[in-house]
């Protein structure tokens, strides 16, 4: 079967079209500024990439021209749209309503939308692109909806709940939810298999480490603590969000700024983090390099991330009580060797031991960075949500 | 040498008498409702306490009774005020500024209350508690003042500094002071000395647990983490503050309760933590008493207490690469047994294993919890800030 994987911004869709018979990727593609003046897509296919400005007054056109670009011309991969077995969407926020993926429903649109307030942004940006694709897709291809927040549906409440009045979770829901999720569950279902055991057997810390990152305890597969909490922002450093503060920081920072709520939430998502530390970007790669010509300040949002990360792997190693794997993922965990160097020294107490020439390769899906003596695997594994939201679509199609 | 240790709150006068050929407390008193109607003084000295009602519109008059209550009557331990031969102060905000204890000068007593905007209340009430103690006891007698945050100061930058653009550390020098420094330093010290070690030699993490709560890893004798932030508001749950909680927690609570900055703090130093969670108390003791007459919620809150001090054990292990010795201390710490068995239950990866029968005793100032075979050593010991607060006057005023 063939499955579209869909992923909706406010005025972005994003697309993938997976072959389930080999898991092959047949084109992908991104319509941006949908809404806005400028809009135009951008497809990849048969080894070629083409872009075009056309009108997207909503995310409806967007689709259609996404089909377009898969039946005709040279980005063509399929003869007729109904060649596509199952539509599969990424959903940011499912809150406790939804511990697994799901077919798609009118009932379950509604409840997406419902819970909405905890992801304005892109819930209502996932319910359009929903509503979309069932308008040009029309009702006899399903769609499937696929959660960030599901994987860590299984935290303990000590883990999730805050130590804000016990009312702000029964009123507002205000929780730790966590993000990232199909990643986090993705590349440990990896690492199992690479390591030939079953997740079952597992005590691992993955770190999703990209423009926003994210840390996960899983615990013979579960995840049992997360580092985002409510929303994204909480953790460790960004490329523009702060990460774990004092809560006072927030409420000092206010009196200062004469900011707050919405306003003070986009300052410590937007102005903060490596960008804010360093001054000089929110990309790590930029971070880095200035760093290495003698920044102080692009030094230290460095040494602030690493030791950030070291300090999860060790509340999450007290959490699960032991550990056997740290899988690094996301933009930076796959590709900045400097930092996973950093992370691992010095951490032989907790059985971790790098292998230096290793952490170098490239290239490979999966690579174990870990020395020959290292007690606790430590793995490059490079995610792929498409995939997971595709392998669950199929799974859930096919009953 | 007899000093007179003093801990000033806005509206009291805290004071014990410790005379430093052999550290025994003479008297201890307190002083309340100073510049409020209704102000006493309780007096406890040659085994006996008394109490009385004495208008105390200022700190002075406060310092003027307690003279009184020293020298004369049957609560007297001191011929004259010109036997004590120093004063010791807490004082609760040094920021960078101070990196160890110091003599108290004018321009001392003008940099406290320079910096008193990190923790107003605290600090202006230390500087009331300094001029009146040189008011009544006059140029021939030293004050040396002691701050809770100066064990702190030995923390790198990258343990330090928010993830909040670096201009608010510039501006506003928002980041991490942590709070109870002379606790910390005080079991750190006492547990390097009861196992025979030199502090350089240990790795140790400190858990001062009571109405406020921080942790703190000691590498070396040096403090290089705190959990405790800008204030006191951070960290693990509380009696009734929040601890540490995503920021946008703090906006998103904002958004529905219509409050912000000061009365927001206010709202998660004072509604939250096991209050907040329980809904029964602050005290640990009735929260304990509740949990295990079937109250959930109040159980969830040990919960969450008990996995958070497991967390930042583990977080503050990964900080320093190894652990010796964790310190249980405070008034929970200290006394609290069924905490301390569920924080060091599942944590033999980390090597530490409790005794049970051990972690029931009780009346000595410092107890070894270990069993035979815990490679770390887990101990309780009695702090007495009071007795640091005089060792550090002594050795100043010795020169």
């Amino acid at each position: 079967m063939k499955i579209l994987v869909i992923n909706c911004g406010s005025s972005s869709l994003k697309y993938q079209l997976i072959d389930m018979d080999n898991e092959n990727v047949l084109c992908k593609g991104l319509c941006e500024r949908i809404g806005i003046e400028g809009s135009k897509i951008t497809h990849k296919a048969n080894g070629g990439s083409w872009s075009e400005e056309v009108p997207f007054p909503t995310h409806t056109e967007a689709f259609s021209k996404v089909v377009e670009m898969m039946t005709t011309g040279e980005g063509a991969v399929v003869k007729d749209k109904s060649e596509i077995g199952a539509i599969g969407h990424r959903v940011v926020q499912g809150a406790e309503f939804f511990t697994k993926s799901e077919i798609v429903t009118d009932a379950i649109i509604d409840k997406i939308e419902e819970i909405a307030p905890l992801a304005p942004v892109h819930n209502m940006a996932h319910v359009q692109g929903l509503r979309s694709a069932k308008a040009v897709f029309g009702a006899e291809t399903p769609n499937v909806v696929v959660f960030d927040t599901t994987f860590h549906q299984t935290m303990p409440p000590k883990a999730y709940i805050y130590g804000v009045p016990y009312e702000m979770y029964e009123k507002y829901a205000i929780r730790r939810y966590g993000a990232h999720g199909t990643s986090h569950r993705y590349v440990s279902m990896a690492a199992a298999k690479f390591l030939g055991k079953d997740p079952s057997e597992l005590k691992m810390v993955t770190c999703h480490l990209g423009n926003g990152s994210s840390i996960t305890a899983v615990d013979g597969g579960k995840c049992v603590d997360t580092s985002m909490g409510l929303t994204p922002l909480a953790g460790v450093l960004m490329g523009t969000r702060c990460g774990d503060v004092d809560p006072s920081v927030v409420t000092y920072m206010e009196q200062k700024l004469g900011i707050h709520g919405q306003e003070m939430a986009d300052y410590l998502n937007k102005n903060s983090g490596l960008l804010g530390i360093s001054g000089v970007s929110s990309d790590k790669r930029d971070v880095e390099a200035a760093a290495q010509s003698g920044n102080k300040r692009a030094r230290l949002a460095e040494e602030m991330l690493n030791y950030q990360i070291k300090k999860y792997i060790g509340a999450y190693t007290a959490a699960m009580g032991g550990l056997d794997c740290v899988v690094f993922t996301g933009g930076i965990g796959e590709n900045d060797a400097p930092l996973r160097k950093e992370v691992c020294e010095n951490m032989e107490f907790f059985g971790m031991k790098l292998d230096e020439e290793k952490n170098k390769q490239r290239g490979a899906d999966i690579i174990d960075l870990s020395a020959e003596d290292s007690r606790v695997k430590i793995l490059m594994v490079c995610t792929n949500e498409e995939l997971m939201i595709a392998r669950d679509t199929l799974a859930l199609v096919n009953g």
